[in-house]
């Protein structure tokens, strides 16, 4: 592993477990004053004397004055989540006692952990490498069956074991080039470049595997955007309570920090739909609503699937789908379902038109009908319902192996243009940079640094 | 001890660390079914064969799936918080993780705790007595460093001691008494009847001694409910972010939950004053504002302080004066405090009414003048600056002391009366029950039932 931040040497704390008030609180503490650290909370303990994976409960002075009755265990180097010395108090779940804490263990000399940096850490000292590191934070949130599931195969090596297998091909396929390279001057070509080929291949099929998991991976990871439009009176808001009601987790209105949007979550299927309820959306002229639309086209424009819902016994879906391609822009990718509500007062049934690439379902919202068939229909939209043992989850990664697969073309096309090995050997290392920073064998600062900001304090 | 609930047989389980994401969430199990439900969660581990006191890492199974890697230690009855056995299991603190956990676990036989179930276990099995269980609530809702150290102490056993040094001297006399009567037919009188009066009067003066204290420990453990009313521009907005800017602690706005008054914490003096600004208070006639004006009058009368907020180049102190009295009705115990805003645009000082119950204090909130001293006085006027070891800040424990008090003036006019023996013997009897109530020796199911359902879950 290639260091590229200077070991950190203060020791860092923090509280671990959601702020407010509980039963109980913990402060976790990680570098090389632990020790020293914990002397000073606990005067009256042995804490030189402790052995390491025992709870003790000791008295926890700030200062003079007795604070709180706690249980601390004192987690040894290298036996430790951080692999430093690690101690972890649990205090009386009060905010004012563990803002006093915090504030004693400050004043003696701890810094308080930035987001991520006990995982950073650990990663630093080789208990983990980076996706596995990433994968923490993904762990903690998850909200989803299928979400939750990716991140822990993350977190206990599943994708870092593929790409271990990748890149010692790679090295293999490299190690045989540059053997080529040392004797060049005698003009031997020692590998069968027949069979290197059949390799890179094997590979570059492998890495584009991969890549194009991204798509599932992400919708996977974020949920999948799914805006839910139609005219006023067309049973909008009486769809959303249906499909609420459908599902079984617990179900959150988070303001669309953005958008302005309210986005209802759909858990389904195992994945996350994240509804957005675009009331705004008609044919206005009027000025005063412009703003409101404006954002509804943009939440539009960035979903994935669109739900147009109307009422059965005032439009056609044809007329829908004219009204949706002129007022609308979405993308080539974006699935239209037009949703027939109220076709329970429809004498006749209406012919969906098979030539179109939307979806159309009669559905009676207020009765339900109709209802576990748009489900099936998004979680097989989603593709919820097939999902490979290892999959690309995020943007980074994705962005990491789609240079690979650059660099890798760049391999292949030397190879048939038979290009001086030396060419071929340099895009090859450039793949295998590539992939290396994924894992963090290789890993520019930059990337460091954003990867862990975006962690939650504590962990 | 008195069991006057069943032992409970079942195993209670409870998320203790607050809700919400963070980078660990512990669940606590505690009953006969620990270890069972260990096995079921941690299906591949020897939980039989863990050794207690020591953080094991583990994979914890929901069903088939691996849920999550997680630490968990095992902490064997009777060395444990509720003398049970007991398990802490550190997950990773991601809803989704912590919900599924908790199902399984309930799935597998085990009981969401109610609040404050461990600690009512806790004091069952004889880990702690009744006032050390309720300091435990009190000690997590502690905001102000009296509060806390309040609570401590009692959790410590502090009142406990001194409860349990007064019942001695009463049981000493009792027996005294009992023997007594146990020869009563021979008409001796074994006890030196004026030597038993010394003791008595000792007991009741310490009894009421406590009892006294209510007032201090109510006011600390609860805060000071302190009113600032006035007339518009009198300058109340000035001096309330005047005296809130002096606290170094964490002010909170908390929207007051029955007066629809919004209340203010203020911090001095190591304790707590609840600053209520009651905007709505002046002579108006309009319909409009008598509810607010109605809840104001509730927030006036519920005060400890007042404080009287007047524009000195408009209006006097004695005006002030005569205003309140006509208009506002509060308590002979109610302070009020005039304060003379504005004071440094005038020319001349103002002279205070020598012979007046109130307070007067010249300030400007603008500048900060006087403000010092009016904290000074605020925090004098609290008694927080004398606060004695032991206290009561309990209702309940305030009203058993009443009760004692009372039968214990019951024995003394016996003993004066020389009334038989046997009715002394009655009344002393009366007011061991009373003091026994207080720590649980003697625990009416009623006020057990009252006591624990004020804590969290997880407690």
């Amino acid at each position: 592993m290639i260091m590229s931040i200077n070991p950190w040497e203060d020791t860092i704390i923090a509280l671990i477990t959601p702020a407010g008030r509980g039963a109980v609180g913990v402060i976790r503490i990680s570098g090389p004053d632990t020790i020293p650290l914990l002397s000073h909370v606990f005067p009256k303990a042995q804490v030189n004397q402790w052995p390491s994976h025992t709870p003790k409960l000791a008295q926890f002075y700030a200062g003079q004055e007795k604070l709180d009755e706690v249980l601390v265990t004192l987690f040894r180097a290298p036996k430790s989540y951080t692999r430093e010395e690690v101690a972890e108090i649990s205090l009386h779940g009060s905010p004012y006692i563990l803002r006093q804490a915090i504030n004693t263990l400050l004043k003696a000399g701890a810094r308080m952990a930035n987001p991520g940096e006990f995982t950073q850490r650990a990663w630093l000292n080789g208990a983990l490498d980076l996706t596995q590191a990433e994968a923490v934070a993904d762990l903690i949130a998850a909200e989803s069956a299928l979400a939750h599931k990716a991140a822990f195969s993350h977190l206990k090596g599943g994708f870092s074991d593929k790409l271990q297998e990748l890149r010692t091909e790679l090295l293999t396929l490299a190690a045989l080039l540059e053997l080529e390279l040392d004797f060049a001057e005698e003009d031997v070509e020692f590998a069968d470049r027949t069979q290197l080929l059949i390799t890179l291949q094997k590979i570059q099929t492998e890495v584009t595997r991969l890549s194009n998991s991204f798509q599932l991976g992400n919708a996977i990871r974020n949920g999948i955007p799914t805006a839910i439009i139609g005219k006023p009176n067309a049973g909008k808001s009486t769809l959303l309570n249906a499909l609420l009601k459908e599902q079984k987790a617990i179900v959150s209105d988070i303001p669309g920090t953005t958008r302005d949007i309210i986005e209802d979550k759909l858990f389904i299927g195992g994945g996350e739909f994240r509804l957005m309820d675009t009331a705004g959306i008609r044919a206005t002229e009027d000025v005063i609503e412009q703003a409101g639309i404006q954002k509804t086209k943009e939440a539009i424009a960035s979903a994935q699937i669109i739900l147009y819902v109307l009422d059965s016994t005032q439009e056609t879906p044809q007329q829908a789908v004219i009204w949706c391609e002129n007022n609308l822009s979405f993308s080539e990718n974006t699935q239209l379902i037009i949703l027939g509500n109220k076709s329970d007062l429809l004498s006749n049934s209406i012919d969906p038109d098979k030539n179109s690439k939307y979806v159309y379902l009669p559905i009676a919202a207020k009765t339900g009908q109709g209802i576990e068939a748009l489900l099936q229909t998004l979680t097989d939209l989603a593709g919820f319902t097939e999902v490979p043992d290892v999959l690309v989850t995020q943007a980074r990664h994705q962005e990491a192996l789609l240079h690979t697969t650059t660099a890798l073309n760049q391999v292949q096309l030397a190879f048939e243009e038979q290009l001086p090995t030396d060419l071929i050997a340099r895009d090859l290392r450039d793949a295998l940079y590539h992939l290396g920073t994924i894992t963090g064998e290789i890993s520019p600062d930059e990337i460091l640094g954003s990867i862990f900001s975006k962690f939650c304090i504590g962990k």
